[in-house]
């Protein structure tokens, strides 16, 4: 134990020395390390998919489940998907450096924000190897170094990924040690990270909510939460019946086992005897189990080829991840706003309605870190903000909210020039 | 016990429940409140000043140091200064509402950031009673709810000063319960107040290193810490020695007790033999007891007016608030910015240069929240960089670093509107 701690010890120290270098390397060298990244993650997939499906067959052995196994699992197209993102991260503009609410005030002064690296990045996170990645670029891009520490599960592909990003970030002239990797997967190492202050300045879990409570609780450092996402889908009696079944679909169907994934419909009585039966009909083209209050089972239930439970106070405030969506029927968009307010996890919601006031009074009503008028809640991610790819998505008010991305990886500092003031 | 922590949870509760109304409440009504009580500082005046000189004489008779005793007076002056810092933020722009980062995605949906308040703000403070006005006013005017608990030193004073805002605000039309002030000074409730995240979102603690301490410690919600401030003054060989005179005298001893007063004075050494002397000579005027390196002390030692003592390692790194400076003499820039890196607290750190390298390395590499060129660090203050008053000064790197003003107290939500987009 003592030599494994030591060696934690030893990386975070290094990490946090590589990040005083790394805050004042150019946007050039930085970029560089980017497009290596990317090119190598390319040429070198076959090592790659060679660990991950050693990762993939010891899971699928351990009787893991298909969304967790999807989860884990890369191949070709993943891999040409991730070296994009990369790419996508590199066009992005540098926020190092940038000058911020700058003013000279009346005695001469002139007063400045510069934006700087936060200097260190943790990262706790689960099953999907692409995270590695994604991180990995974000920060050093926002001039971050970085401590990775994957599942084990995916032990073996983080630890190919890591070797790629290094040699390709160092090749560049990125100062060696910027990116680390604890390769043992004892659990005791994460919870002595978590109590590394003094080396690491703000960590990022991703995963489930076991995993993001146990870093919440445990980190003596600012921890962004996030990931966890209930999500509604209020169908409002002045919707688009058509849009509201696309996208509904959409929301559950197109990817289940993510977070921005639906959990929750909220339906409108005025409009659910209409619309109920449609998307009953498309929800279960795509396979998806119905948990419904007792006004939506009973105008689902004629349709016998439907997938239907009772819910029970269990569906409400749930995250599924997987073909299931709960239905409910409400009266008002004030019961609907009541229901998200008491069951939403302040992650993505979404309203479907031509009617202008009940939009408006639903975006600014809601308090969560992304709110939809008439879009499915799929679209809550770093890539489609334009944001580059994520190191996660915050549901918490501190710092950041919703996709974090480069900027969300910087702080600031004051910069203050005069000829001599002294105060009054 | 039982009572007050149902009375405390009771007002947390209250405090919540108005923030979600407060979050819509018009600029024009917050300022309307903001008005009210500006005025009605100087019209109760008499009121706020008998409560205050019964804290000030229980203080004293307990023994309290003058510089905890200048922290807790108040004067006509005083309050006078505090009533148009009421103004001031009363005039400046309101954070709540305004839309960042737009963009209309190729897909078209259009994404943006709206600023919104951040809900219950607690604060947790000692002896200033101007704290409790000043946090009081800058929730309110950025949509906050708050929670109040000062030190038990005043609590008379504070007493009186949430019983005007309360009033003041109240009648404007801020909704009842978004003031809440906890006049019980029983230890245990502050204990209890930090553990209440399901109501409070932030806590911002105001005072010695001890209490910033156990809140940062103890609170389960985001803790905004700061305030401790050991700042240096770095007199570089190229420095226009009548401003590094001027500026380290002013950062001394223009009002000692305050967080971005000077501590350490740094010299390098091929300016010291001409500039010490005069520092000497000036900081002496204002009374100030000097704390000397064996290079500086040597310097200054035919003077035997001054008031000199050889340094002990206690004294680097130690926030004096009294009219004592640490005083060093370093070889290089270099020396300069590692004794900085070493012993500073991240608040407010300045160089005195004529040379442009020197100046611009040091603004780049110093890793403080506020880094000065040519300059009094007392600068550091919400006031002094136009964002009115302010909540207090962070020193760590999360959300907000330097003075808190009111853009500081929000968050944002993204807001994404469609027309039926779904993710392909």
């Amino acid at each position: 134990m003592i030599d494994i701690f030591a060696e934690l010890e030893n990386k975070a120290r290094w990490a946090k020395g590589a990040s005083h270098r790394l805050a004042f390397i150019s946007t050039e060298i930085k970029n560089k390390a980017l497009h290596n990244i990317s090119h190598d993650l390319i040429k070198r997939s076959a090592e790659i998919l060679t660990a991950n499906s050693q990762d993939y067959k010891e899971a699928q052995a351990s009787g893991m489940n298909g969304a967790m196994l999807d989860r884990l699992m890369l191949n070709e197209a993943r891999i040409d998907s991730m070296a994009n993102d990369v790419l996508a991260v590199a066009g992005l503009q540098d926020p190092v450096g940038e000058m911020m609410d700058n003013r000279t005030m009346p005695n001469g002064l002139t007063i400045g924000k510069k934006r700087v690296p936060l200097g260190v990045i943790g990262a706790v996170y689960e099953s999907r190897p692409n995270v590695t990645i994604d991180i990995s670029v974000l920060c050093l891009k926002s001039g971050n170094a970085v401590i990775l520490r994957g599942g084990k599960e995916t032990i073996r592909s983080n630890k190919t990924l890591v070797k790629v990003v290094q040699e390709a970030a160092y090749r560049a002239g990125i100062p060696e040690g910027a990116v680390q990797f604890i390769d043992n997967s004892e659990h005791a190492l994460v919870e002595r990270m978590l109590k590394l202050k003094q080396y690491i300045d703000l960590i990022i879990p991703r995963g489930g909510a076991a995993l993001i409570k146990f870093v919440a609780e445990t980190a003596n450092m600012p921890v962004v939460t996030g990931g966890i996402g209930v999500c509604h889908t209020y169908v409002d009696k002045s919707a688009d019946i058509q849009k509201a079944v696309a996208i509904v679909y959409n929301a559950k169907v197109q990817r289940p086992t993510v977070c921005n994934a639906l959990d929750s419909v909220i339906v409108h009585k005025d409009i659910a005897a209409e619309y109920l039966p449609l998307m009953g009909e498309e929800l279960n083209k795509g396979g998806v189990e119905m948990h419904c209050d007792e006004r939506a089972i009973s105008l689902l239930n004629k349709n016998k080829k439907l997938k239907l439970k009772p819910a029970v106070d269990e569906d409400w405030g749930k995250e599924f991840l997987e073909l299931i969506a709960a239905v409910k029927v409400v009266d008002s968009l004030d019961d609907a706003l009541a229901h998200i307010d008491k069951y939403g996890s302040g992650h993505s919601e979404a309203i479907i309605t031509e009617n202008y006031t009940s939009g408006m009074r639903f975006l600014n009503e809601v308090d969560a870190a992304c709110v939809y008028l008439n879009a499915s809640t799929r679209f809550t991610d770093g890539g489609q903000f334009g944001l580059g790819a994520e190191v996660g998505i915050s549901t918490q008010k501190f710092h950041a909210r919703g996709p974090l991305g480069l900027r969300e990886l910087t702080t600031y500092k004051w910069i203050i020039m005069g000829n001599g003031q002294t105060r009054p």
